[in-house]
This record gives C-alpha cells, sequence and structure tokens, in this order.
C-alpha cells in the first residue's frame, strides 16, 4: 500500500522532508494530491517522480499490479471533470486497482453513455463525476447493478454555486446504491472506491 | 381562450363572485388552480365545474378542440411529481393543446424513458417535471429537439430542501433548448408550452 | 433478492396492490421503507407483515439467511437517531446482510466508542449515522480500515437546520474511506453498504 | 444550422482543432462562445473569425439570412447587463432568426421601456435580461403576448448575490409566459428563443 | 401619539394588563399589532377595540386626525399583499396621516399601475407591498421623486423561500430612494413612513 | 440638483462623453460615485473634479449651500466603515445637506456613542453604517426619534458573509423608524435621506 | 453536581425510568430539559418533581447552595426570549450558581440596560440571550469585563430565519471576550456560565 | 495587561501612530493582530517587534509571566489550522498564560488525541480549533471537564464552505460545556480563555 500526501498547504520542502522520512522506513510507493506544478518540480529534482499535470498529482515509485476483486470504471459528464476524474483514477491505480476512463458521458447525451453499456456493466464500482446538474450519478446508478461513488465537481457557473447543484443532486439521486463525497474529491472517491474493490472475508 | 383564476388564498365566495361577473361578460370557459376539494365542492353547487382533484384544478366550461402546432408531451421522474404534471397537462388542454402525458419515466430508470423515444421525437413542446435530483430535464432536453419547459417539484426530503435540489440541477443543465419555472409551478409550465405551441406569424 | 416499495407518499391501497402484483409473479419478500403504522395495520389486514414502528419499516416473507462477505455495523450518535438506524439495519438484513448494532457510541462520550474498538475492526462495512455535529463518521473512518457509509440524521435544533450541519461535517469528514448519503436516509446507507458487502469477481 | 463550441476551459489550440474537424465534415459556420480576446486572435490566425469581444463570442463562416417565425426582441435592464444581451443575440442571429436590441429600458424608468411598446408587442419571442432585482421579466411578461425567456446576471454587488437576486425574482414572476436559464446564460436565452422561433408542424 | 403593542406572543390577558396601565397613564389611543381575532375579542370584553382582521390590528380610541406634511400612498402588488399592506395602512393612520390605498397594482399589470400615476406622484411617502418577484418598489421608486418604503411580503411559494425573494429584489432596486424593512413588517413601514411625513425643523 | 453617474462599469472616456453632454445641457454639478482613483486622474485632465479617495466619489462643481430641514447625522460604528460613510456623506452634501459625522461610535463602546447624544437628539435623519453585527441600528433607532436609515458593510470575515450578518441584524432591528438599504450602498442612504431631509407640503 | 436528562424525544416513561435508576445509584438531584407539561404530569405522579413551564425544566431534588466564584447575570433583549433565559438560569441555579435575572433590557432601549449598569459589572459571568439582530451580546460584551455567553433566540419573523440573524450577529460581536452557542441552547449556556464560574486551581 | 491592536484595514504608518500614543502613555506591553509580514517589517524599523509569521501577530514588549488559574491547552485537529492556533495562543500568552500546544490531534486519529488525555484533563480551559468536520470540539468536550472555547476555521474545500461546515458541527456539539467564536478567530479564543483562567472572586 502507498502512503498518501495531501499536497495542498505544504511547501515542496516539507514534503521532500515527509519523503525522506518514508524512503528511510522502506516506504517505496507514494502518492502525493493537490500538488501544484512547481512544487513538482522542486520535489522532482530531488526525487524520482511521475507528475500528472492534469489531476495535479505526483507519484513516487511507479503504479503497483492491480490485485481487486475487479475493474473500477472512472467516468465524468463531461471534459471539464477530467481533472477530479484523473485523481480518482490515478488514486485508484496507485491503489492497486484495473481503472476504466469513460470521460464526457453526460446525460444530456444518453446515447454516448448507452454506447458504454458493457463498461458499466462489467464494473465492480463506478465513479460518476459530473458538475452543473450532476444528473450522471442516477443515470449510471440505475443502470449499473454495482456500488456508484458519485462526485460533485465545481465545474459550471452562476446557479451551480461552486458545486453545490451537482452535491445537493446526486445526494438526492432516486437510484439506489449511490454515496456521496465531497466536492472535487477525486481522491476521496478513488479512495472509498478501492476500499470497496478490495474486500474480502475477515476471520 | 379560457380565463384563469389563481385560487390560492381565495375563497369559495371570492371565486364564485368573480365567476359571476366571467359569466356575464360571456367568459364560458375558466380555469381555476390551486383549488382546494372543499372549495370546489362549494363552487360546484353554484356553477357547473370539473374538478382534478390530483391536479387541485377545476374547469369550467370544458376542455375545446387542440388547435396547437404539434402535441405537448408532459413527462414526469416519478409518481409524486404527478400532481404537479396534471396541473400543467390541464393548464394546457385548457388552453387548446393536445397532451401527451409520460409518467415516471425518471433517469434512474434510462429504459423507460428510451421506450418512449417515439413520443419524445414528436412532441411540439416538452415539459420535464422532477423532484429530488431534477435530472429529467437534461436527459430529455438532449434527446429532444424541441423546447424543453423544466419544472422542478418540491417531491423529496433532506437535502432536496423543499425543491431547491431539482431547481439548481435544471437551471445548470447541460442540454441546451431548456429553460426553468418556479417549484411545483405545474401552471406556468402548461401557459408556457401553450404559448410556444401557438406561435404563428405576426405580421 | 427482495423488491423494495419506498412506502411515502403512497396510500395503502396502492401498497396493496404493488404487494398482489408482486406475490403473483412469485416475489416472496418485501421490503417497504417509510412506512406509518395505521398504513402498515391497513396492509396487515390483507398481508402477512412484520412492521418495525421505530424504523417505520414493514418486512413480507421474513428475513433472509446473511450470505455475505462479513458483517455490517450500525452505529449511531445518539438514542434519537435509532429509528434512521433500524432503517438501515432492517433493509441490511431483508437484503441478506449479518448485522451488528452499535447505538449511542458518539464522540462526546469517547469511551464507550472505544470499547466497541473490536465490533469496529471486524467489520465488512459501518454505517456510521449522527445528527447534530455529524462526527462520528470521522472518528469511525479513523479508526476503521473498510468503507463507512455516513447518514446524516435532522435530530437537533436551531443551527443542525434540520440536517444540514451533520451533512456537511461529514462530507468534510478527515478520515478516508467515508462517503455520505442522504439525510436520514437509512434505505440508501443499508443498501449501499449490502452491494459493498457482497462484491463478488464478475467474469 | 451552425454547430456551438463552448469556449470556456479549451485552450485555442483545442478549438482550433475541433474547428479543422468540423470543416473537413463540411460545417462552414460555427458559433464560439465564452471565448477570451486572446484566444480569438490565436484562432483567427488560422481560421477566419468575426470576434464580438463585448459578448465574447466568436463566428465563423458570417451570419445566415433570419428565417424564423418572426422577431427575436433581446431587452436589458441596464447597460452592464450587454455582454450577456449580446451573448445572447448573436446566438440568435447565427441560428437564423432577426434580432431587435431594446437595451437600458429597466423599469426604474417605465417611460423607456414603454416607448418601445410597439417593439415588445410585435416580437414573437422576448429575452429579457436584467441584474440586480430583476424586474425586467416581470414588466415585460406583463405587456408581451409572446414566450418570455428572463435571464439574470451577476451585475450588482452585496446582496445581488452574484446574480441570486436576479434569479429568484424572475423564478417568482407573477407575469404568465415566462421562463428562466441560468444567471449570465446568454446562449442558452438565445438559443431557446430560437427553437421557439422555428417551431413549424411536425407529422 | 399613540402608543403600539406588539401583540404577538402576549396573552390577552396580558394585552389587558397592559392597556389598564396605560388607561391610568391617561393613554387614550392604543395601537395593537399581530393580534389573533380570538385575542381582540377577549379584549374587546373589555376595552372598546375597533379590530381589523385582515391587518390582524386592533385600535383603541379611534383614529386621529390627520396632522402630517402630506398624503401616505400605500401600494401593493397583488391582492394577497393586502394584509401586510392594512397592517401599514392602519399603523400610519393611528398615527397621524392621510392614506391612499392603491391595491393589486403589480408590475406585471404596468397598465393598472400607470393609471394611479397621480396618486403617485402626489404622495409625500410611499409604501411599497409586493411578494413574489417584489418588482414593484422599483418600478414606483422610478416614476415617484418621493421617499419609498418597500416592504417584501411572504406570499408566494417555491423559490420565494417565505418572502426572500422579494426582499433581495427590493434590497438591489436600481431605483434611487429606496429603502426597506423585515418581511411582512407593514407596522415598521407605517411607522417609518409616518416619521418621514411628520419631518420638521429642529430648532 | 446635481446629476449623478455610477461609476462602476464605466470607462473614465465613458464617464467623460457624459459630462461633456451634461454640461452642454447646462448642468454645473455632478457626482460620480464608485470611481477608481485611476479613472478620477484621466476625468480630471478633462474636468475640474474634486476626488475624494476613501469615498472612491468624484464632484464637479462643488458642494450647493445646504437646503434641507435640518441636519444629516452619518454614524459608524467602525472605522473600517468609513468608507462607505463617506460616499454616504458626500452624497448627501451634493443634495443640498449639512452633515454631520459621527465616525467609531459602536456598540461595544457604549460611552462613546451615548457622548454623542446631543447629535443624535438634533438630526433630522440619521445614517448608521455598520458592519459585522450591524448593531448599531438598533442603538441608534432606539435613542433617536427620527428616521434612521441603515447601511450594511461588508466589513468582517468569517460569518460575517461579506455583509450578511450586518444586513439580517438590520432588517430585524427592534427599534421602530428603521430601514435598510444593500450593502455597501453608502449613495442610496445618502440619497434617501436627503430626499426624506428636503420634504415639503405638496399641493 | 445534578444528572441532567435531555427530555426531548423521550417518553414519559423513559425519563422515570432513568430517574429509578439514578435513584437507586443515590443521585438525588436531577435537571430535566425540553421536558413538556404533560410529560411532567406524568412524572410528578412518580416523583417529586418542580416544574417550571416557562422554561420546560423539571427539577427533582430541589436546587443547592450557590458555591461558585461569583454572580451569574442572565439578560435577555426582550419579554419573548424569557422561556430560554429560564432555562438557562434554571440550569445555572440547579449546578450550585447564584444568578441574577434581568430581562427585557435589548439595545432598542439603552438606557434600560444602563440603569443596570451595576448589576453587569459586578457578574462573573454574564449569559446574553437575544432574537431578532441579537445586538445585546456586543452591548453587554462592551460594558462588562467579564466572559459573556451568547444565546441567539429564534424569536422574530421574515429576515430573522429562525435565529439565523441572531446567530450571526453573536459570531460577529466586535466586543471581545463573547462566545456563542446554539439558537435557544439556553441549557448550553447555563452549563458553561456554571463552569466558568466554578474555575478553580488543578494541581 | 497589553493593549491590542486589529492591524486588518489599517496601514503601518497609522499602526506606527498608534504605537507612539501608547508608549506615551506608558503602555509596555501591545499585541498586534492580522499584521502581514510587509506591516511588520516596517513597524519593526521604528518600534522594536516580535513578528510571528504564522500567527500574523506581532508582539511589543515581550510575553509577561502566566498569572493565571492554571494551564489553557491550544488543540488543532490539522496541521493547515496551525496559523488560526498561533493567533489564539500567542494571544493567550501576552494576556498572561501558560500555553500547552497540542497540533495535528484531530478525530481521524483518536489514538493521537488520547495519548495526550493527560494534558486535556489538566487543563483550565481549552481551545479546541478544526476546519472541516470541525469535530474536535465535541471529542475534546466529552473528555474535559474544563469550559473548551471552539473555533471553526476556514481550513478545507468543496463543501467547508469556508468554514461554515466546522461552525455550524461545533455550535451544534453534543458535549456539554463547549462555546463557539467566529471562523478563524484565533484572538478572540484566546481571549475569552484568559477571561476565563483569570476568573477571581468580585467583592
Amino acid at each position: 500500500m502507498p502512503e498518501v500526501i495531501y499536497g495542498a498547504g505544504k511547501t515542496p520542502e516539507q514534503i521532500i522532508g515527509i519523503l525522506n522520512v518514508m524512503k528511510e522506513n522502506g516506504q517505496s510507493r507514494v502518492l502525493i494530491t493537490r500538488l501544484s506544478g512547481d512544487a513538482a518540480a522542486t520535489i522532482a529534482s530531488v526525487h524520482e517522480l511521475d507528475y500528472h499535470a492534469d489531476a495535479r498529482v505526483g507519484i513516487m515509485g511507479g503504479l503497483p499490479e492491480p490485485n481487486g476483486i475487479g475493474r473500477i470504471v472512472v467516468a465524468t459528464g463531461g471534459t471539464s471533470d477530467i481533472p477530479v476524474a484523473e485523481e480518482a483514477a490515478l488514486t485508484a491505480e496507485a491503489l492497486g486497482n484495473e481503472v476504466v476512463r469513460l470521460y464526457d458521458v453526460g446525460v444530456a447525451g444518453l446515447h454516448r453513455l448507452l454506447s458504454h453499456l458493457e463498461e458499466i456493466m462489467s464494473a465492480s464500482v463506478i465513479i460518476a463525476i459530473a458538475g452543473m446538474e450532476g444528473a450522471l450519478a442516477s443515470a449510471i446508478g440505475g443502470l449499473a447493478d454495482c456500488p456508484v461513488i458519485a462526485v460533485p465537481t465545481s465545474v459550471g457557473y452562476g446557479a451551480s454555486f461552486h458545486g453545490l447543484s451537482a452535491l445537493l443532486s446526486m445526494l438526492n439521486s432516486c437510484a439506489s446504491g449511490v454515496s456521496v463525497v465531497n466536492i472535487d474529491n477525486g481522491f476521496g472517491a478513488g479512495y472509498m472506491a478501492s476500499l470497496i474493490n478490495h474486500m474480502e472475508v475477515k476471520e
């Protein structure tokens, strides 16, 4: 299991310090979220780091082999939701999951969504990411028979009120099997999905 | 054209008084909205009145022959939205429109919605009515090529905040050709749809 | 799998009608949520029904043998949250899960919460239910290594704003592995938990 | 019919790429909304583009001949609402409509509004655009006998709460035949108005 | 000057007690606001009281001769706003003002409003009362050259949010010379208008 | 009477153009509000202009002799409210009123407020300006016997929510004779106060 | 120290059960808050109980001798705040404090407040309780040199939004030494004040 | 006792002026809050000043010997809350209190919190500082037997709504003995805690 560093509000120097300690403790894989490009560049001068600019995610030590129950589908309503989706997808991958990306399949174009029915039906967990009216969670929740983690995004303007519109929508989903994380919280959704995808019998 | 009386906050006696004046003025058709069953009973003892309990609508003088450009489809996400839908449908019918009702076709069951694709594609105007996450407006807006009037309803609980969730959703619809009326405003949607369905060249 | 009927806004007669159809179709188990005591009594005169007054849940056909991966723990912050908790617990049981109830273990009494560490650590899924400040989700999320479904309740007064306080709290949980359903949505949490507890490899 | 590109959040390079594909597919007319001046300049170095700085709209391929049922009137309460109005007007023109602009006719100066009664009465559709108290929609809705699309704007300060005040006002319009789009959504209003102005009999 | 008793939350017995003390102190005129019909009946069995059921106002000692600078116009957008208007009008009359009532002159029917231009232009102070979109304050504020006190009312439903819509509208009025009191606060408006209508030189 | 130009959203060139027209029409006095220092400098190179940087107000043609009924007191709760207060005071002065400034007399230091009782009691109109808890309006409203115009300001942080706290406070003032204008609307308060201070008998 | 039972949502039978257990454990003093009159009557038939109807508080075992550092002053802005004040005062008394009640000393009548300056200055802790604009906390906070616990109440209407107005006011108090509890939470304020009034050196 | 200057909105020159006057009046200790680094540098060129960059606090004249009843514990949920915590701690120290800092002891890691049980139990007053879900106040309130001052912080994103989430949480704390100050108001909490920690018998 990789360690996770929440990069927001930390200086590159602080992050390098944490990485040093982790390395000493034998931790070979680290996921850093909410990491700016500038901070990533500074860190990369000291530690080997794969930086994903869209997702603002840095990964040290590469991605592990997937070892979950099945596949995690990460779906977005639009293209503007992709940064949050990539944060979710990379988190899930870093935690040992196979991820299928279905981007720009919002309900205003149902044919696009439905053309991916096979991926949706074969998923073990689905992360549904959308801003504006956030309808994707309900549409996917109605189609799929697996747990759906909904992520509202702050994409939109005016009466989207920085993600409030999508958040309320998703909380009120009329489909069963949908739960919700904070606005723009791609990491939280990826982590939760990975937990679910690694369920096993406890004795 | 029928006259319209907004029944909320008016006593049956006041409504009877208005009806008397209208009748004297030769008005043979009247639509009364937000009319309680008790008030309707009192009025019905004086004037002939068709009362629709679900919609809380009373109609005096019967429904006219439809004379609009095409058909108005009234669709709802769930069965609890039907009272608002009936207010919209009866308003449209009283104003001279053919109405097709598609109830309980919410996005959590896309197959049901899609099985009515023909009605949707042949509509001149669609009224999309939904509470909770209000996703129906976007789904229909994406399918149809005609104007869509969205009506959020106060159906739901908790974070639906009495219709706020559906209202914000519909205002943020990512589909083009969707506009919104007040929460539970079936009459307003029916009236607007009828105006659109009676468009004609002005000289 | 039992069928589910959302009882709110349906008359006892409508529910009996649905039950008749279900029975004809060979469905022997039905879960009815948001069912008033009066409606339950009417239904019970026609169909055999176990009614749980606290949870406002009726169950027809008894509870099945648990067949999930592990145990679902249902925990509440206070005693006033128990009706929502029972809705969640009975839903999970009706869907084939073993349920452990931990009631009144809110963070204002950490010793009580910690005295149940064993149940928490051996859970496969935890449903954390709390009103007011909703802190239980974070406390449990920090202790447990399994998925946590958080349910805000409308318990409280003043600045709890009918559950908004607990809802925001839970969405902002600083613990990983927590997702949230609508205010008072015990059913949704129980359903989601059951989906997770029945994860299996898809081919 | 022109294609539409929503420019917000897209790089000039991405837009040029989309335009290239559209051109290859034989699309000669394209409308680009929410386009910054800098992006427009970059695009204009590759594709012929009319850029309207106020409206932040770029049009490729010129405006078509109007072929709607009648005229669309675009009215604003103040001069600060003009950018949104121009987005609406140019959208409507690009979609084949004759547009009449009535700017700065807010209800605080009723004489100005009433001096344009003729334009209002001869309109087929009216787009009423206002910030602050958003009263224009009701005033015009009361005068006109055609559909009115209301657009709240984020113009104002303090208790206008970035357009919330105008949005609520317009949703509560006491005039019939008014529906509302998102705050500052000039494009949405222009598109909806064009749909209405091109109504025709379906067989 | 009459004394004023705010009746809400006081028992008839408490009010009678206060009236007894006032009478002993030689106070012959008293205005009681927010007084229920039942309480008024109890009080009327002890003290002579004119009760105005619409306004929920009781007046002891009759109305004084008007002695203000000019006339106060009380205008409402609709008929449902009349109870608040009567509270304002009776307050102003009890405080020695001549009051002109202009009811149901909302902006959705500008012709009605404009047919009363003479009363509006000859007013010394105007109280503009409206629910829903609250546009009356701006329309009157634009026409009149005297101070306008705006009173939002809780009339409406859905997105009127119990008067919030009208309140925000009125605070954002684009007309100069408009200030606002609390939702449904007819008394406050009448009192403020009377203060203004009794302005005099201080030495 | 001076003309008023609302400077926000206008370029210096536009303002100079308006001033040119006004001058041609014989208007010698102009008040410009919400005017930035840079814009003022540009305008001052063409027209003689007194610029008040704190208030962001420019005055052309000097201040007239006061000719109102009495004095207008402009009071603030703190020193951070002074910019809004100066906008109010200069507006009132430009409209022909004598203004007394009482700054930093908030309720957390009642002795300071009470030491100015004489100015308060001799005022014809008072403008009470405060951010944060906005209590000044009630305290002054309770002391004074003249109309009080309350101006909430956006001064504060956290739960002041950009002036919402002070706005709600002032609308709920338990003192009679208080009405409220928009957040930070010094001009509106000064204009309203001047209208009141120039009340005269109409025939 | 008395035990405390939060009565809301508990049946009289449940409370009697708890009281029985407490008595068996030798607890002679119990405070029951949020207790309805009906429930109190049922309990009083089994246990000796002093019931305070205004405060909805029941006390078993009488009040102890005060043993705090000094006096706790409980002050209210109006008479409608008294029920909350009595809950606070009785809680403090039950916990061993001397309480001074100063009711109806709101800022709209500063003379009343100032006539009690001696009580205010000699207090060890002050509980300031007010609805509507909640200004009392700041006024008292500015006068006193001891800790002030502010309690917003839900007294008011319209823009008081069930206590939100007073809550925000009190959180934004410009006086130092003020902290706030939940709306209508008289118990919480009394408990906190008692803790403070019983401060002692720990070793 | 040191004097306190609220630095926000004051120029370095204004602050130097105030310091000059204070020094002349014999005030040797001054605490300046909300002071930017640049302003501090300018002031430090004139007056000796200890500047704490994290807390944005400047102290002139050094810290006094602690002379309170006991120790004040300042605890935070996370590391991002430290700036607010330092403002609280330095305020308390400047006012003569011994302060114990417990940083990053949030409820998502109960073991860390519980490992500091001794410090918590031996505190005289505790300041609990947290953003996001604000659960720390309840957890500490349940453990401690001393007054707890809760400070919500604006740390977080999305549904934390700039501190609203933590604020509501803390107001709804189910633990007794907790009161709340404004979002990010470290100074207010430190001041209140110091008042409590200096309680003494008044005669």
